[in-house]
């Protein structure tokens, strides 16, 4: 039950209607991280940072099973940096600032002492690099997910195609399947992604729920309605990595599992959401989880007798 | 298990992206009417019309066991018509046109053959019109429920509050749940609202499901993926005639049986969008809505093992 994950490690400074922070630890493979450990060790990390990492960051991860064999330190560069502020809505944002600072020459490269891995979670990236993480992979995973957004399908889309044929599960917004398709109505996108190499599709539609889709299957999943919703940041990462990390954890990639797995995410997800940046993810516990899932049966649950 | 059902009998002109049509069938209380005779009959119906309205159209909903003892034809007046068109996303449109007509006189009157019915819908009308109808009742229907919308919450909020605090279900869409407790939150918002006066409330999110609070209570039922809405208009009506009919038709009120009541609710809208006005309402069967339910089951059905 090994798992790769690959994605950024990074600094944000977030404003929502709620507050602002200058410089907090964000990155796609800092919250799949912080979300998978929860459910299996070592979560084993490829990334890249600069000179002005935290120490005590790297520490944090690494007490919760995180393996930085493969994470970069650069002597000297900045770390990746985005800045972006929030509407009322929480749904939209505006970015303000993108340092790409060290990322601008990542090479992730898969250490010897991660092959044989299992399950590979590729965070949102340039294709290209993507493709090469897979393609370093001696022996192919038993199961591969990718996250992706619209600002690769604007310049990469070729390469993206690429890597859609060999991923098993991909992950997209409901804006992204529409650009990435063509198509508007979300049964008709997902057709037409699942027909591009991906066996299982997820749209997120954030505090709508997210959709599996599957050969000629759907499931979907709600969010939870919540009081407040903090900030959004790194919830999309959050939810993929309870997903891969439940399915790692229960080795079992058939429908039925994704369905529970997206619940699971969807749990780590509203969590996420509670507090600034990743902070709230290093807090909970095994019970809140459960008490959090046990919340999502009760929203969705219900009795049929058709007469 | 008898209904009684106050609402609009109009025609609408209906503009989207799939088509147009000029002149058809439409009315809050002719969907709701369409939707719950499927359950229970008869369906009592309150409302006014024209002319100009067809009589096949009366001949229809009575073979369907409607009564039309409520219904008012005015000699020298057309009926309500509507005209607007739905931009692409169809959860926005634009309204073209609205002639009130006979509208404008509508007082509406409960026959003494409808007195005793145990459930009351209130379609969207203007409130003094809702507690009209209510404080005719001479005893107490067993359940109240009403829908109304924004337009009323801008001109008429004083005799909007007075209605609430008498009804036990109230039925708005997202935004006007934002509009009428002043929280954007729609945990805050329900919690603002079942204090004004009803005891469960139903918020409707289109395309995104309907959420349903009662108490610390709250349900969620998703909306199903369709290829295609080609028409929304009636949706939220074809929902609350499926709602109540199956409430009325069951005779039982609690919160279990309303998580029933709008999975068969969102089944019958499902219907109502595939094609334009009522159309497709007409025709359905009992095992296509039986059907149709057993994909809601399947849309949400998944298996937790907390381990």
């Amino acid at each position: 039950m090994s798992l790769i994950t690959v994605g950024t490690m990074a600094f944000d400074a977030i404003e929502t209607p709620f507050g602002k922070v200058d410089r907090i630890v964000g990155g796609s493979a800092t919250y799949v991280a912080y979300a998978a450990s929860n459910f299996l060790q070592p979560v084993q990390q490829i990334s890249i940072i600069g000179n002005d990492f935290p120490q005590e960051e790297l520490d944090s991860l690494q007490a919760r099973g995180v393996k930085i064999d493969g994470v970069e330190q650069v002597k000297d560069k900045k770390s990746f940096f985005w800045s972006g502020r929030y509407h009322t809505d929480m749904n939209t944002r505006d970015t303000l600032v993108t340092d790409l600072n060290v990322l601008a020459d990542f090479n992730p490269i898969v250490p010897d002492s991660y092959q044989g891995s299992e399950f590979l979670m590729l965070g949102n990236l340039m294709p290209k690099l993507q493709l090469s993480v897979i393609n370093q992979m001696k022996e192919r995973p038993k199961l591969i997910v990718m996250d992706t957004m619209n600002f690769w399908m604007d310049i990469a889309m070729d390469d993206l195609k690429e890597v859609l044929k060999k991923v098993d599960v991909l992950l997209v917004n409901d804006g992204e399947a529409r650009q990435l398709s063509g198509e508007y109505s979300l049964v008709k996108a997902a057709r037409a992604i699942l027909n591009m190499g991906p066996k299982f599709l997820i749209i997120k539609k954030g505090e709508h729920g997210a959709l599996l889709f599957h050969e000629n299957h759907v499931f979907f999943a709600p969010a939870l309605p919540l009081e407040d919703v903090f900030d959004p940041t790194g919830a999309g990462d959050t939810f993929a990595g309870g997903f891969i990390g439940h399915l790692a954890k229960t080795k079992d990639i058939s429908f039925n599992n994704m369905k529970t797995a997206i619940i699971v995410g969807s749990a780590l997800a509203s969590f996420c959401v509670e507090k600034f940046g990743p902070e709230r993810l290093k807090e909970i516990t095994k019970e809140e989880i459960d008490d959090r899932i046990s919340q999502f049966v009760q929203l969705v649950n219900f009795d049929i007798d058709l007469v």
